[in-house]
């Protein structure tokens, strides 16, 4: 644990006031366990600062005292990036206002402590809608979303959090605040600052507060579908946005087996369409008009049946059904927990190369483990599968448990020769940053290592997260 | 002029080829010459590199000889970024291909010396849309319109140039190649590199090679009104994408007096609608289906005139008719030489502000200039006008020519007072780098020239171009 001097221990508490603080075990305990507890970290010193400027003096006071800081958000990353290791603890949770909503510019500035949920209905308040859209919503923040650059379930229309921003304020390692929060839709005026700190996970700076873009309310048309394999799924997709455009939001494969594990998991669960079919498909496609958007699905449904690209289809007849369809989707994460053990990781290849990259991969994974089971679901539209190497509870000869290094392995090998990536949407943290490091061009991780040293010289904002320092 | 070595020529010719280099004066007249001839620039050297692979080895020789280079794509730039002054000068001209095309994952590979066109074109052959759209699409290549990150008639729904890439490849001021044009729509893996070239104005390093974003093809319905304020323009804009989303695609404000000035320079060229009132708008909303465009274009417009926000509005009927609306559009800039003088400016604002700049900014402008006239045009939904003050060719007493400082000086502390930018699309270079550094938050300045100086320590990349290094 890191030691703090008394002299920055009392200008911390100082410039933070009572409020601003803790040091209090529990308090200390709850930000250093993160939402999925696979691992545990330690911090001396919680700062709650209220405002940019406080986070600013506290980063300045760091600098000068050489101690480490990790921003938090809602702790609910996936790769060790937000969860104090020894640094002290900087959590945005006080910093929750919306600063400002402007309807004609579709825009609003909000504070990085707010969570998901805050901006989306502030741009309903404003009848727009902010489009991103995750499980953890409630709890996730602005500033956390951007710092992963998150994705979520309607990527393939809107892409994911940093094409979602126009502009960020931005506390940097030296405690100037770097303020781009103006909310222009263009402006070459200089390298593209804000796409720098988004996703950089906290290594380069605090981001404050942000100017998200806001985009028309839209009604929305959603199928569930069954298909006999990847290959006709991806032809289908190819078929929806012939017809449909880019007014596909979402396109989520399903497979049959995760149907059955959410069944397990949550009694009274209904699948929707029964079926001997392996796969699944959620679409939604949103327009302006409830009409339009069910006239282009029914009709892509139907060529899609005539094409023999799908057995059945069943359209929601009202937002409960669309709901009851996406419950099944959103519990498929949690509903793993039935399995004994269930070896999760978040990759994606080419769109095109999703049915091949399967195929490979399940066949790699049995040749070691030839009673794994297989939990691949996921966005499609984006090449983003969630893919989880599983094995029941009760198995009579459990043979997965403590593989998680050996079929990572396996998995991230296929990704690469399919030109994939090990990490789509869940970021680096600590949990891929030495493995990244073997995979990734070593050109790309000297320039990010320039980068990194050229604005934090230090190395004390957020260390040791995304590349080594 | 910069004096080059017998041993750096020799060994750049011989590594580039006899068709890769010249030395020839009007060859070097060419590439020193833009487009709109406001300056001139001069080099000693065109290296025409046919491979990334040479275009590495060249950068490599620079870097072992200390020679500066200015990479140059079709040299159609406004901001003096692609012109060499001094520096050897490296044309991608002959680095054109497309290298490889993926419908199913929408994308596609191509060389940076690629005109837009190709890219376009190729789209259109695997029923796809690549869909930045500009005056230059015949000569701006793929390199530069990244490079400069190009805007163009349909950012409002598909984003400036950076949001249409996955990928780029491109070679470090070291001489290394970094490629990362995997096509992946989801990769969150350290950094995102491409957003910091992309922009970069060829400062950070060549671009040789990009994966670009492919879309739906989609059916366009168009129309042109008449509106009476700045003011009716932008509630036009909301009130459209209330019925309409985003499928809007292009909200252009043209002034009666450029219609007037663009029928002075191209005789015969009609008014779609003669009207006394002072604005006109050319909208286009795209979809997939043509009637459904046309449903929410006339619904639209039905309702914006019972709000007295238009007093005529005419829809294209036909493809022609659509594009004799737009034929008057991108007939501005070139027309304004019907004025004897026209100081041009590419700015933005909120949307939401754009009443308020218009009019504050016109009144100083003639605060000063009284006899001055303006030609204000430009795309409504992304916040950037293109705004000139003119006079005549006649004018009995002249007071523009020779003003370009002081009037751009009353435009730029204009645009600052209304939180806006002075470059909107077109970029930096060396034409606004010093404005840029005097008005752009001290912070911003110093974490560009932090990142150009760790990329490019011995500054050979481009020098000057964006940030005084």
């Amino acid at each position: 644990m890191t030691q703090l001097s008394p002299d920055f221990l009392t200008a911390a508490k100082d410039l933070l006031g009572s409020a601003g603080w803790s040091m209090d075990s529990e308090d200390l305990d709850r930000v250093t366990s993160p939402w999925r507890g696979t691992y545990k970290g330690n911090t001396p010193f919680l700062a709650k600062p209220a405002t940019t400027e406080e986070t600013a003096a506290l980063v300045s006071l760091c600098n000068r005292h050489g101690v480490a800081m990790t921003p938090q958000g809602g702790n609910t990353g996936l790769v060790d990036a937000g969860t104090p290791h020894g640094e002290i603890c900087i959590s945005l949770q006080r910093m929750t206002a919306i600063r400002s909503v402007d309807a004609f510019n579709n825009s609003l500035v909000i504070e990085a402590g707010a969570p998901l949920v805050t901006a989306q209905q502030a741009a309903d308040e404003a009848r727009r809608l902010f489009p991103l859209s995750l499980g953890s919503e409630g709890t996730a923040t602005i500033g956390g979303l951007i710092s992963t650059n998150a994705g979520g379930v309607a990527v393939l229309r809107y892409g994911m959090m940093r094409d979602l921003i126009l502009g960020l304020e931005v506390v940097l390692p030296t405690g100037e605040v770097l303020n781009g929060l103006s909310g222009l839709r263009k402006n070459n005026t200089g390298y593209d600052l804000k796409h720098l700190f988004a996703g950089a996970e906290g290594t380069l700076g605090i981001i404050t507060a942000a100017t998200l873009k806001l985009f028309p309310k839209v009604q929305r048309a959603s199928a569930w579908v069954t298909c006999e394999t990847p290959d006709d799924v991806v032809k289908l997709l190819s078929l929806v946005r012939d017809h449909a455009g880019d007014t596909v939001t979402s396109f989520e494969i399903i497979p049959a087996n995760a149907i059955a594990m959410v069944q397990a998991d949550v009694p009274g669960t209904r699948d929707p369409l029964p079926s001997d079919l392996p796969w699944r498909v959620l679409m939604e496609i949103s327009m302006s008009r409830t009409a339009h958007a069910r006239d282009l699905l029914e009709d892509a449904l139907a060529a899609a049946y005539e094409d023999g690209l799908i057995r059945d289809a069943i359209l929601a007849e009202s937002v409960a059904q669309a709901e009851s369809f996406w419950h099944i989707r959103e519990t498929i994460p949690l509903s793993k927990r039935a399995y004994g053990t269930a070896l999760n990781q978040d990759i994606s290849v080419p769109v095109s190369r999703i049915p091949d990259f399967i195929e490979a991969c399940n066949a790699a994974v049995l040749e070691k483990y030839p009673t794994a089971e297989f939990v691949i679901f996921g966005h499609v539209g984006d090449g983003n599968l969630h893919y989880s190497v599983c094995e029941p509870a009760g198995a009579e000869h459990p043979v997965l448990k403590g593989q998680d290094e050996a079929v990572f392995r396996i998995i991230y090998d296929q990704v690469m020769a399919f030109d994939g990536s090990i990490s789509a949407e869940h970021g680096v943290g600590r949990l891929k940053r030495d493995e990244l490091e073997r995979i990734r061009p070593p050109a790309a991780t000297a320039t990010m290592r320039a980068i990194k040293r050229a604005l934090d010289p230090e190395n004390l904002m957020n260390p040791g997260r995304v590349i080594k320092t």
